[in-house]
């Protein structure tokens, strides 16, 4: 694959036309609580009071998804955004300092796009303390700045942003740092089986996809190919922090797969490690006779990015790219479906009628 | 205000058309973490450990809104969604059976739509324990389908739908249940002031706007409106669960608000007393020349109406019923805007232009 010249359009002011949009959540099991005290609980200052008994059945470990149905699909499948650590589907919306993020660009380069927040992260809530054996993670604002390769590794946070070491030429909107912060959310170490089931679910109910996962969810999505991969039409892991199982790379050997790193791996204390995992897997992949392209975005030209790419200033030029790539592997249609819900499709043409199952 | 025939239209196989989609975080504030260990951390199985410190400082409290904007706007100010307590954005998105929510509803009659999550709820995230000193409460499956006048009050509940005492002609989607409890996030009680400083840095941000709240987000509703009238150019209160300060009622005199209440609310141990609430609030803002009107829906024909109106059979006639009052308050424009983002009025089309600030 080649990439010549940026292919960067300016359409954020054209309108995005949508035959629907809406969101539902999927999966999940119930978890019984018993043996907690009964309390009279006031919900609103000078509320009424209420008689609250917690024990009983409760719903946990279901996925909220939101989705985006453009009146002129050009993608041949659905194409499903899953997100990293401590982040949710904020990741794929506008980015910190107000741009357009990938939600939209892929909406309108004419994809069905699902947007989903992993099991305890976000709009998909939390379980009870007693479903879940720990306590979640939350990461002090240094943390992503030195690990995500926005900073100059430990120590190059600093509350007064004259004082950042940020690394030279670094596309994070560095200025919006703070309003990034506000997307990250606590996280669970111990909901992988859960989170994996969800999104089983998701493709369950959408079918065989284009999956774009990003750092730790692509673990999640190795891990489905491998189970599943008759589901994945493509995959694209945007910096996977971990790869799948290396025995069962062979797995995904029908599976067309893009994984793109940034700039600065060499430099940074963890990410050759965690690059090399993909690489890795990427040629037990090549081994089995499956098609993965690795892409180090800096050996084709393009620099600077930091871990979070989708957000980075250069982030519609990294759409176009894979864009391409996806339409080289035969997966974007030259003509616009108009595809209008009417009596006979609307099954096929949006998750609605789906969702009683 | 007179309500006849259902004027119902059956818009849903017409294209969404948008000028911009997207989203922000607004407010929050900075806590200091110390004192706590040193770990060793392996985020993703497998995957590369971590030394991590969870000590410093914390962004907590800031509020995720997502936002809406057609292309032809008909609404004069913008439309903020503010959800009850419990729960997240998502109670404007599409039912727990799949149909329209209020979103797409009134973004498709040309309101510019802003949904948030409350300070704790959904995207929005929590704050580490030493943050806040309470724990969140779990509702198991029951509450609600008790408290929210689905089924028959205490008992009605139960994990065999035959056996379910739902309250006679109710027209919430009681097939879906469990999904609408796929809905249900976890709830802080401490946090209100936090949600009332991040639901007046949404209106500073977006400026005077139409406020339509549901239950405890009323609370907050009421309590900015009387802070700061000028920024309430309407007030919608969907089933307030407490209204504002009585003594400061008059504060709202010059704010057009509209309170509605669903059916079934004489037969339920709390609702007669929270209904007092709103109307003891109105007769006071009527007192000091307010126009506030006060719709029980089932006295203009409108019957079966659960606490979650905006999620029942018949909510597209609440939302044409609500969308006929903005009309007679003046604050629909008969010929639709089309307001495309140019070079000159991006920054009145859009919030993009002001996410910096």
């Amino acid at each position: 694959m080649q990439w010549g010249a940026a292919t960067v359009c300016a359409m954020a002011s054209e309108p995005i036309a949508l035959r629907d949009m809406g969101s539902f959540h999927v999966g999940g099991r119930t978890v019984q609580i018993s043996g907690e005290p009964v309390r009279e609980l006031v919900l609103s200052p000078g509320g009424m009071p209420l008689r609250f008994d917690p024990n009983g059945p409760h719903q946990v470990e279901a996925m909220y998804v939101q989705y985006f149905l453009p009146r002129h699909r050009k993608g041949k499948y659905p194409l499903l955004l899953w997100h990293g650590g401590g982040l949710t589907g904020v990741t794929y919306e506008t980015t910190p300092d107000g741009r357009d993020g990938w939600l939209n660009m892929f909406v309108r380069k004419g994809w069905d796009i699902y947007v989903s927040d992993a099991v305890e992260r976000g709009r998909s809530g939390f379980a009870p303390p007693s479903a879940w054996p720990d306590a979640p993670v939350f990461l002090p604002k240094q943390n992503p700045f030195e690990r995500f390769r926005i900073g100059a590794g430990a120590g190059s946070w600093s509350a007064d942003p004259a004082q950042m070491k940020v690394l030279p030429g670094n596309q994070f909107p560095v200025d919006a740092y703070d309003n990034f912060m506000k997307q990250v959310v606590p996280r669970w170490l111990s909901t992988d089986d859960a989170i994996i089931a969800a999104y089983r679910a998701l493709l369950d109910k959408v079918g065989p996809s284009v999956v774009l996962c990003h750092s730790q969810g692509c673990g999640f999505a190795f891990r489905l190919a491998q189970a599943r991969p008759e589901f994945f039409k493509a995959l694209i892991a945007i910096e996977p922090a971990v790869a799948g199982d290396i025995d069962q790379a062979g797995r995904l050997s029908g599976v067309p797969t893009l994984i793109v790193y940034g700039d600065f791996i060499e430099g940074d204390a963890r990410w050759p490690t965690m690059r090399q995992f993909g690489l890795d897997y990427a040629q037990a992949m090549r081994a089995a006779g499956g098609a993965v392209d690795v892409v180090n975005l800096p050996e084709i030209g393009i620099k600077g990015n930091s871990h979070m790419l989708m957000m980075d200033k250069n982030n519609a030029e990294i759409a176009d790219f894979i864009q391409q790539w996806l339409s080289e592997k035969g997966l974007v249609v030259r003509q616009a479906q108009s595809t209008m819900p009417t009596a006979n499709n609307a099954s096929r043409s949006s998750p609605r009628k789906r969702l009683s199952r």
